[in-house]
């Protein structure tokens, strides 16, 4: 007879899978939702999607200027989207490596516009005795509304319309 | 014994409760998840809420301007989010009683800039037999970032400033 409590053994072979993502997430818009409903089907049933959103420090840093949105409103956005089980605010000094010591996470995803998040990790991979898996993921919807930067433009071009 | 059969029955005095809110939702901020996290609170446990996303035609109508996002992603976003079960499109000739027949909800929420909807909410209220509570969802956030309107403002004040 099957025990609730002999359940764990019987699935152990697919434990639950912990996937990291992370970004900027300034204006949320559909590639968001497509990147992150792609991120979290990667770890398969049950996984764990674990979002890192990036410090306004870190963002002025890597795109030459502030977020719109302040980031405790980011991260509580992120939180609030169905794919997402835990979103964090990054560290300020960039660096990823304690936040993947801290979530061993199985698989890492990046998206289409991080590539310089992909060879921070996989110099992470070298360094550390740690197995995952890195995932690339593409790019979704109209190529003028799938980034933050490319909606701020947008809404600067009907600003000068009217 | 309490069989399975008969669970309808012993919680028929607490059935789920249909929440409706509606709004553009053209760049979705923290604003917009506490009116969405609120509405659905107000149907109680196991409440089913429902969000209206207003069509382009009809956000230009009502706001003068076109939104940044068109419906069909904004709708998409709206649908991501935790509290919402359902995300449906609007009517482009801005009529909600079609809605409120098809869906019968027993809460009506109506957010901090929203007067316009209540005053047609209450004109169909007398107008047809159906019983629904209307309630009032206040203003969150930090009020320089709790419309889209104002973060298009933000946006273009930044873009001035570089």
């Amino acid at each position: 007879m099957v025990n609730i409590l002999s359940l764990p053994l019987i699935t152990g072979a697919s434990k639950m899978k912990t996937v990291l993502a992370s970004g900027s997430f300034d204006l949320v818009h559909y590639g968001h939702i497509r990147f992150l409903e792609e991120a979290k089907k990667s770890g398969g049933k049950d996984a764990r999607l674990v979002v890192i959103v990036a410090r306004d420090k870190t963002v002025e840093k890597l795109k030459g200027n502030k977020p719109v949105i302040p980031e405790d409103q980011r991260r509580a956005v992120v939180e609030a989207l169905k794919p997402v089980d835990e979103a964090l605010l990054g560290f300020e000094n960039m660096s990823i490596i304690d936040v993947i010591l801290q979530l061993k996470p199985d698989i890492i995803a990046i998206g289409h516009d991080q590539s310089y998040i992909e060879e921070e990790v996989k110099r992470i991979g070298i360094m550390i005795d740690l197995d995952f898996k890195i995932i690339h993921i593409g790019r979704f919807g109209p190529s003028d509304l799938n980034s933050s930067s490319k909606i701020r433009r947008k809404i600067v071009e009907l600003e000068e319309q009217t």
